[in-house]
């Protein structure tokens, strides 16, 4: 991707992220994006769970795809670049690349939905609300 | 401990529950004894969270310790034993000794308290209930 | 997916891999299909890292994707469905499905590459063996 | 503890290291503590794993305990304050205590051996050698 990232994360691996082939546990990748995903709705001035009159709001995932081009270690620095487009007014779509230097790691997808949590009721998908479109778009969401 | 378990788990250690050095990263066993605490509290008719006309019941734990005697790998077939006692009608400790084969891995100590969780308020400590008192006995538990 | 999974796998969902929302975290189910892909591997006489004359060989990922249908919660009975497919002579796919009952949870691919071990190096693709591939085929996964 | 934290880290609670009750799980704790412990090892000049004439030299966990105080949420921000001692120049005793502000959150004891790691072999004890206890001793820890 040539385009400038919306977001980025540094994060070191930690021992407990590493599995015995000594590399880090593949599906580990995706606590990083979403951490790096938290912190730039955060950054937005958004959060994970958002309270509005209706009920509460947050992006449970529908989608995430990642390849892995080169295996981490522990104590590899990473940085996580996040880049945010906005498909439809339904959807969420945070491309990422993970890289250690100029390596890449992991590249991939993580889509996301806008949902009302209800008590007692699976949470169901809605238009995403227009002051969470501007937040984003204002913290460099593309649309 | 020579008297007989209250409870016992079988588990195999998975990939995911090894570190880099190959062996099972240490705070895992805890997930293997909740895992039978919770079962065992199924099988005395409890269960994890309770609703009880007051409000939610559950057993946070105030207290935890093991001693590590044996290191366990992927694939290895794990006995998780528990030990249950009733202390003063406010606590549930568990002992536990998790092996392979005859060796002993971890033994140690879970100590859980009964709780009320009522929302936007941190759990609070409570006496134990009669009737789960009396289920966890029927299902083997000292007092 | 119409036609018939090569293996299946059964698993109760752990209180450990809810997060506060209260449902299974997403990376938590990629834990599960790579605990099944590692059951199918050995129940093909093969397992996940192979003693080799030219040095050990395992199956890193290249790729994973998700689809995530309906979110699973503690306690729920999940199976897993494998459909594992040979490409090219040097990569395994393992497409998925997990179901609740009848209902899909998630479905998605899990992509492997045959790769050598040797020590202080990256593990490196080569062509699946012979002897691999007729074992997986004898397991039940296409060619 | 009324003497001086020997190192601290800072940590914020991540989403996935909740449950669905809503607070950090409790094992998890225990991998704050254990990435504090070894960026301490780090700040002395060791680490995890050292490479030492006769044999790979490591930690293993002996004995761990916590109490748990209070609960913490996600994005709480946690201090992670070690106070080490080596004891009986075989063992190394970190004492913890997790903040969250000025409120204890869990206080604890993680207790390492120094041991020899050799292939396909266990892990053994040894006496901690002498440039390991001078590199602790000079990074803050008791003896």
């Amino acid at each position: 991707m040539t385009h400038t990232s919306n977001y980025e994360l540094l994060r070191e691996v930690a021992f407990s992220d590493t599995d015995m082939a000594g590399l880090v546990h593949f599906p580990n990748y995706l606590r990083y994006v979403e951490d790096t995903e938290y912190s730039f709705l955060r950054s937005a001035g958004l959060d994970v769970i958002l309270d509005a009159p209706e009920g509460k709001l947050g992006f449970p995932r529908t989608h995430i795809e990642c390849d892995y081009a080169h295996p981490a270690r522990y104590r590899d620095q990473l940085r996580i670049a996040l880049y945010t487009t906005i498909v439809g007014g339904k959807t969420i779509e945070h491309r990422f690349q993970i890289y250690t230097g100029e390596k890449v790691v992991v590249r991939g997808l993580l889509t996301t939905a806008c949902c009302r949590f209800l008590p007692d009721k699976d949470p169901y998908a809605i238009p995403i609300p227009d002051f969470i479109i501007d937040k984003l778009v204002a913290a460099g969401a593309n649309q």
